[in-house]
């Protein structure tokens, strides 16, 4: 008899999702979370408010979290790893291990959650001197700074006169091998510049991008009100180096619109950094046997027509573990995904 | 007693996707479709390939609709409309017309997937006088040509020599009222691009536009390939007018990264037009009382965390009916919408 029971690994938004539903649909759920609390990167990165709608972070992942610990049919273990999976489809041995102890449980199929890292910005794009300017830095830090209502400029604890997004941090890049966009790094910057705009309105807020990926309704959500409201000034040129010049940092490159060199004086500079593929994400495509892209995700079958699917029967993949995903991809595909596992567990305990 | 019908309206991607996944969930489905084929947009558009993966389009939902057809608990109703709905969460009373004869189902839940239509290019936007110049065609007419495998230019019938895509028309455009962004138009034209440029090697192909929005893979997987492997010509610029001259077309705007005006020959111009709500999306927002947003598209619930639940209990929306989506995001959708319906019918079933 094939076991019903759904792991999910990794309790992120897109994890948390699965977890939920493949619960509501009636099946066991065991949600595993390496870290001790659950909620992912806008918890474990202290995200502010959400890119879109501006909602908190904590708040709303505090509901989705609720929404699986309130179900009794979600087994949820923070603080777990998992160590090692055997067995196939309606029959895997999951391994998991937790202060030392280990423990298998059985599992009809396993859905995969384990999401990004944000890209180190120090590693391989040196121009930027991020690991050597205390006023450079990435929106995973600016996040955090909003959302402790205390935004100013790292080396002298002021509020910023001039700050400037760079795009396509890690992204768009063939020279460090991540040739992707990453989706979100428009949105997030441009979510941040209106709420730098807000928290500090004398700050001037400049945007320097290759092309604004404002897609869908971020575009009369975000990026109108963000140029027309909130005075952002987005400018399409490359930034090829940061310096420090009289205790503040020269931005310089290249205005493609105006065709000339610029120079520019900042406060602040912050990276958009983009996706790259969590340790978890490395991790588990080792342990689960799943064949990833070059670039580190997980591959879904090669079918444009299933997001979800991974290679390997029982085994599903969500969220940005299979590629750079905003959060309503991340939403979405966690509800493909449960779909998908508890309607292949229900046809394979069904005698043919 | 509550019934577990699921009730979907619109059997293009998202319909058939959502109404599979329900019925291998263990729920009858009745699936509605106008039309009398099923399929949506890329059959009664006559898509030659999908964007991304340049899968065939007839094959690929061919392969859906065989899903569904297979499938006993899915009642497919092919030439049928919905005229009206009442009743509630559990318990809806669905009136359906097919030829005159009138039938009404019960159903527990409903899936609206009406998805939208294509900007109709003549009617605000005259500019481009895309009613007087028969060179003028947009991305679903390029569709059909590079389908029929005879891309040649309309009036001359003769392979072109010069090709000019405008992206954005319809889109991104306060004018018309259209602020948002098509998402799609930016990854099927480049797509179109490679396409032509492999069916009239000799042709030139230029693509004009504001930003080119190739997120996540796309960028390379078609953006990167379009340039280097096809010699697509990407031009930043405003196209203000098209003009007929000498037997060909000129195009005249701004080339916004030298800064410079320009006035360019083409045998033909393709406008990538961008989404609009259905006749279906907008018929069915008034039957089933859901509340639209400005541009006439399906309201989901104002919580970020959630895609597909609409305002009325026991209604849900995927895919384009609810704003502009690739079909990563149909498909993906339609599967947390048939996980949430089907979620829902179960806890609806069980008395408290």
């Amino acid at each position: 008899m094939p076991s019903d029971r759904v792991v999910v690994i990794g309790a992120g938004p897109a994890g948390l999702e699965a977890a939920r539903l493949a619960a509501e649909l009636g099946n066991p759920v065991t949600l595993i979370e390496k870290m001790g609390v659950a909620g992912g990167m806008p918890i474990h990165s202290d995200y502010a408010a959400l890119t879109h709608h501006f909602r908190s972070a904590s708040e709303a992942m505090g509901e989705m979290v609720a929404a699986v610990t309130s179900n009794d049919l979600v087994d949820m273990r923070v603080g777990t790893e998992v160590a090692s999976v055997e067995g196939e489809l309606g029959n895997f041995s999951v391994t998991l291990t937790s202060n030392g102890s280990e423990e298998s449980i059985t599992a009809g199929a396993i859905i995969l959650a384990t999401g990004f890292k944000h890209f180190d910005p120090g590693r391989e794009t040196q121009q930027y001197q991020y690991y050597e300017l205390p006023d450079v830095i990435t929106i995973a830090e600016a996040e955090k700074m909003l959302k402790d209502e205390n935004f100013v400029t790292p080396s002298t604890g002021k509020p910023p006169e001039r700050v400037a997004f760079i795009q396509c941090v890690g992204s768009r890049d063939r020279q460090i091998g991540n040739e992707y966009c990453s989706k979100v790094c428009c949105g997030i910057s441009s979510k941040q510049a209106i709420e730098i705009r807000e928290m500090v309105p004398e700050a001037r807020v400049f945007i320097f991008y290759i092309d604004m990926r404002m897609y869908g309704y971020w575009e009369n959500e975000i990026y109108w009100p963000a140029q027309e409201q909130h005075k952002v000034n987005y400018v399409k040129g490359i930034i090829t180096e940061i310096l420090p010049k009289n205790g503040r940092l020269v931005v310089r490159g290249e205005d493609t619109t105006m065709g000339r060199p610029m120079e520019v004086p900042m406060d602040m500079v912050i990276l958009a950094v983009g996706m790259e593929p969590s340790a978890g994400t490395t991790a588990m495509s080792s342990v689960l046997n799943l064949p990833t892209n070059k670039y580190g995700f997980i591959e879904t079958a090669h079918d444009i027509l299933d997001t979800v699917t991974t290679t390997v029967p029982g085994i599903f993949a969500t969220g940005a573990a299979v590629g750079p995903a905003d959060l309503d991809d991340s939403i979405s595909s966690a509800g493909a995904a449960a779909a998908k596992a508890v309607a292949l567990l229900r046809s394979a305990a069904v005698p043919v």
